[in-house]
């Protein structure tokens, strides 16, 4: 199983979404932000093919029309495109913006010629504003005019504060058939997924039956996406969409199989891949940290305690001043609500041991804080209580992750 | 009743936790910090009489050994003193940690003459630290050398960050006599209460039982302290203590009497000044908002929505700059986990009316937008599902936050 994964690096194969056989990508500057600025801000995703659909979506209330639309869409188990734009949430904006995202899959389906219903939508961007859909339905007939074999315009034309695209891809053999799993996704603020995350679409070249597709990405975007935080906040937006559209011509992968297997592990591979690359990505994030949770009562709390710390602003900060303020590591840990033993609690930095038998390891904060400077950081945990762990991704909180947010919308 | 609370509005009047009939305080300056510098770090307060005492605590599973002692001395309910440094929270110390506590307790009880179980300990600032406890030591007899019927310096001394002391007193007629409840507190970062906060210390004339006591403080708590937050981080030194010696030769406050009520409007007034104080005071504040969550479900939902709104990230950075980016307060309430109709929900800044009927409201950007540079920003909610309300506090987010944390231990 080969990586291969954008900026971490560099590959000559196809990456990202039209990795897998089959699916075409195009692009086109639909002016959404309505500044006239050249700058690509729709994609469409195509299979040449009818594909399994899954999707999975933001569990926030308050849900953009895109996300409801795709909600019904992917029920169907079935989809041939997505179309994606930036620079506009299409959110809170009523019975208008309903109509916008189905007036987007109606266009997309003319252009690539598939029921409207076999299309979905996505859009990331200001929150309240009325779509401007008369500029994008002209860029969807541009963008499918350019539909080819290049994914990386794709990748970059649905970021927002995002300063580089998010791009995975991974072969993998399946019944002795290559078959690939690649991926794209956007996401820099407003990221604290928790059920799904940001803008992600995966697609595949596998064969899968609709409840298998659905059941996979929903629980590799638990193991992913839904360990990462940048500031806390959960998108009206997120959704994750997974098309597989079997052009490999192997096996269908079905559940309880060593295929299933390995192709749930090709599949986590490139959604950790995703969700690793936007914590880097974090608004004005400098730095990112992993905090690993060990001896937890069971699963949920070691994910609980973990998302707590890389959640913290004290905690965020300190990563930021590359400070060794454990301190406030274990206050994180301590308000999260999870069952702990302070006397037989544990916490390392960097493979550091800083606490343990309730107090400071002499000498451990000075041999440690040359290690903070780094650009990532590994915090390790033992609550002491069980045998349960997990792993969350954060990153630093700077001035600029301020100063981005401070004046975003105006 | 007349308030009268610092810096919000000066009087003649002796103000905070010596405004009470009975009570002393002193201070010193004992270098807890160790940096040899002169400031006042070290603060005690003494009943002349035996006062009933009452306490409330972080519900951190992390308590600093302070927190530990004081929760088993206010069990008596009853105390003469209060003794509290910053510069060190004796947070995560273990047992010597302990050992430095009782030791504070025991000076304390020596210098006022009283059993060391009469004792109140608190400390605030770095967790982790060994405590200097000989310097500490030396700063309770020259503290106790230093008692009068001044209690300003007592709340400078016990400041970290704070740039300003809070303080709040209050008169009130109970009984045909006059009584006063005055207190002061501490608190600028690591402020999200859950049932308790930072340092605050209330002293009162009336003579009130410990049960009755302990309930009152509870409750006023659950309305003042509990409803802020400044970075959603809780401490593991939070606690506020009552003290009531009597010494108004007032008659004994009841449960279901007027001069319960009474009492309690007023106790709830001195929770509130010294609350909004802390608020106000945010690490790297400019700005404070209130967030008004009305049409909940039940009181519970709305203090969650509330909070979540105060607590977020981009609805604080948005505050911060002065932008009306109602989408990330919709976003908020909606990933708070609480029952809303978005169709039926409103929302209002400085009440205008910006979303409505599930759309925002045409003209009402522009129109909110030159209001929201004010130092306090209104924020009302309405989930449009029941009929309960409540009230929370936020500060804004700026790049000072980020500054102030990033090197604060080191």
């Amino acid at each position: 199983m080969a990586v291969t994964s954008s900026p971490m690096r560099q590959t000559e194969e196809p990456k990202g979404v039209t990795a897998a056989k089959g699916f075409l990508a195009g692009v086109a500057a639909a002016d959404v932000r309505g500044d006239g600025a050249s700058r690509h801000d729709l994609a469409l995703i195509v299979s040449e093919r009818p594909a399994t659909a899954a999707g999975v979506f933001t569990t926030n209330l308050v849900k953009a029309a895109p996300v409801v639309i795709s909600q019904l869409h992917v029920k169907r188990g079935l989809a041939r495109a997505i179309v994606a734009n930036s620079g506009n949430a299409n959110a809170c904006t009523g019975a208008r913006g309903l109509g916008d995202a189905l007036r987007m899959a109606q266009a997309t389906a003319d252009a690539v010629d598939c029921p409207p219903g076999e299309v979905l939508v996505a859009s990331t961007g200001v929150i309240g504003r009325v779509m401007p859909v008369e500029r994008i339905l002209l860029g969807i007939g541009r963008a499918a005019a350019d539909l080819g074999r290049d994914g990386d315009q794709a990748a970059r034309a649905i970021m927002t504060t995002d300063t580089y695209p998010k791009q995975a891809a991974v072969a993998v053999a399946l019944g002795g058939v290559e078959h690939m799993v690649g991926g794209i996704a956007k996401g820099s603020g407003m990221i604290h997924p928790e059920m799904a995350t940001m803008l992600a679409f995966v697609t595949t070249d596998a064969r899968l039956e609709a409840g298998t597709a659905q059941t996979l990405l929903r629980e590799s975007v638990r193991r992913s996406f839904n360990r990462i935080s940048v500031d806390g906040d959960m998108s009206t937006n997120d959704c994750c969409f997974l098309l597989a559209n079997g052009a490999a011509d192997g096996p269908e992968i079905r559940s309880g199989t060593a295929d299933f297997q390995q192709f749930r592990e090709a599949l986590d591979t490139v959604l950790w891949s995703l969700a690793e690359q936007i914590v880097g990505d974090g608004e004005g994030a400098t730095r990112t940290f992993s905090v690993r949770v060990s001896g937890a009562a069971d699963q949920v709390q070691a994910v609980r305690a973990a998302r707590t710390v890389t959640s913290s602003p004290l905690v965020k900060t300190a990563i930021h001043g590359g400070d060794p303020n454990w301190g406030r590591i274990l206050a994180a840990v301590g308000r999260s609500g999870v069952e702990l033993a302070l006397d037989r609690c544990r916490l390392a930095i960097e493979g550091e041991e800083l606490f343990a038998q309730g107090q400071v390891v002499e000498g451990a904060v000075e041999r440690v804080a040359p290690r903070l400077l780094q650009p990532r950081v590994a915090i390790d945990i033992n609550l002491g209580v069980g045998e349960a762990e997990a792993i969350a991704l954060g990153c630093d909180l700077s001035s600029d992750y301020v100063r981005i947010n401070a004046d975003y919308s105006t």
